[in-house]
């Protein structure tokens, strides 16, 4: 699948603390869908697509996003190595998000409408909560979905297959591995 | 008018480069207001009152708050010294706005939910644009409002006189110089 | 000026029982307002401009539309005589607004994407509360505004001025007699 | 369990022409659900739970919702004998929805504050997606979640299954069947 503008990539939950119960679980599959992000995402910076953080807040009304990047890549911070390879870089953009979806009481309506995408490129975490409910609302809102399927993940392999039929089904996302979405 | 529980300070646009060509009427007001502002702010916060920052990103989708504040407060900008008097403290809560009203497209809703806000004080700047436009949306929210009068300014103060007005009789705002506002 | 395409006229609150003490004063500057908007409507549709009425439920939950038209047109309705002047067609559109803006808690934004509407032509009461609270929202929402000065209507002259100030001086709105509408 | 005060139960697309290719697997599934739903309407109306419709335009948007029921209950419609099951009485209330959740573009948030709700009892279908759609976005909004499992349909018993495990373990919905739903 070819690339072509009016993407964005929207990068779910990936500067994450991890410090709940379950996070060992989903750290197993998180940490190799951080790597093969980490790639995806090079690979269409180069080409020009614009990278959105839609992070949650973790209930940290008072951190900004600076804040919340450097307590989850603490020592103490399960999730540190995740965020450490995908840090953003001064050009990328972010939304800090309350709830599960991206849209949901947030600016992405608006950035998104800024920045003309029509496409959105999901990837992070959970595959079958946030990434689901964020994938929701963009198809609502006629949004275009592709979810490279080794970019996303869940506490377990199930979760994260249900996720990808409902979206693949419902909400008409090309899913597919991240090596085939080819940048030009 | 003696403030009880369950109200928030909101702050608008006070952080604010005013790099605009009619920047300079507006700052002949926001200076006195700011040091008004500063005060209550001070009263209402001992008095446990939670104070939140709505505030624009004046286009700068790449800027988390702590870089808008040391942008809007450093030599450069027109705005610094009210920027100055009004920097937030560790326990302020904040919320960066696209466009004019607060509510729209920010997780403003779900934070006052969340501090269990039922009446909200608005105080900063424009009274006539983003002061008025985040009224607006507050009483259609079913907020009970407060408006110190002194706390607010436009680029004239006709400007501030019709939307104090408005926000008196069309929002049954109170409206009040900010020294009647008793904390217990 | 001259409409082009992807025009939408609203007509806001027409539908109105005005059961309210300053409904006198209202339906004295309401009815001329009516007259003219029926001109202005029928020379809008002749020319492909979809109508959508925007129009409060006026806290009548249980009813839809048709049950608000029949109820604002009986004899005993102070507001009977501008409901007849512009009772909707088949083919126009509707919304319920439960509050003053048309676009807070309603289908008008999906709807306007689903008619491809870039400006809208604003009609209707009060000029200085619905009229004015929808203006705002559609600025926020990048939705380019004609407000023709004849259509629209407050309970006082002054207010009506001072909304059509404020939309053409903060909105960008296009302010002009219907007259000036000319349509292809 | 047994119903205290602050539910509503909202009915989800049961007024449907069923007009699509599916509907027939749907169907089979869907006219059992509407007995039972039917059944517990009316205990539930009884022990003065506010009944809501939460029903699809079905892209008709001239349609007001008395001309949808009109229509759905027509002899040509597929899902006559469901919607004839599930007529709307008088003070039952409705919200148009123009997409898959209830709480997108629409005033179910500000219809469930005037009614004071706090917990919501979903009915209708499908169940793995208006249904579904709904009960994420009320989550999201804090509201309580409970789901009569023989008052909700799909296409299919696994799609059925799986949003009830989602709502259950995801959005901590109380799940069971209607009958152990009590009215004091």
């Amino acid at each position: 699948m070819k690339i072509p503008s009016r993407h964005a990539l929207l990068l779910i939950d990936v500067i994450n603390d991890m410090a709940f119960p379950e996070s060992e679980a989903l750290l197993k599959h998180a940490l190799p869908a951080a790597k093969k992000i980490a790639a995806l995402r090079k690979r269409l910076k180069k080409a020009g697509v614009p990278v959105i953080y839609v992070n949650d807040n973790f209930g940290h009304w008072q951190c900004d996003f600076q804040s919340q990047i450097k307590r989850c890549s603490s020592p103490e911070s399960p999730g540190r190595e995740v965020a450490k390879l995908l840090l953003p870089e001064d050009d990328d953009y972010f939304v800090l998000k309350p709830m599960h979806s991206g849209f949901y009481s947030t600016s992405l309506d608006v950035l998104l409408r800024f920045l003309q995408a029509e496409t959105l490129i999901l990837a992070g975490f959970a595959a079958d909560i946030c990434v689901l409910y964020t994938a929701n609302d963009a198809y609502m809102r006629d949004f275009a979905l592709v979810v490279p399927t080794d970019c996303v993940a869940s506490e377990d392999a199930k979760g994260t297959r249900q996720a990808l039929d409902h979206m693949k089904n419902r909400l008409k996302a090309r899913v597919m591995e991240s090596r085939y979405l080819h940048c030009g």
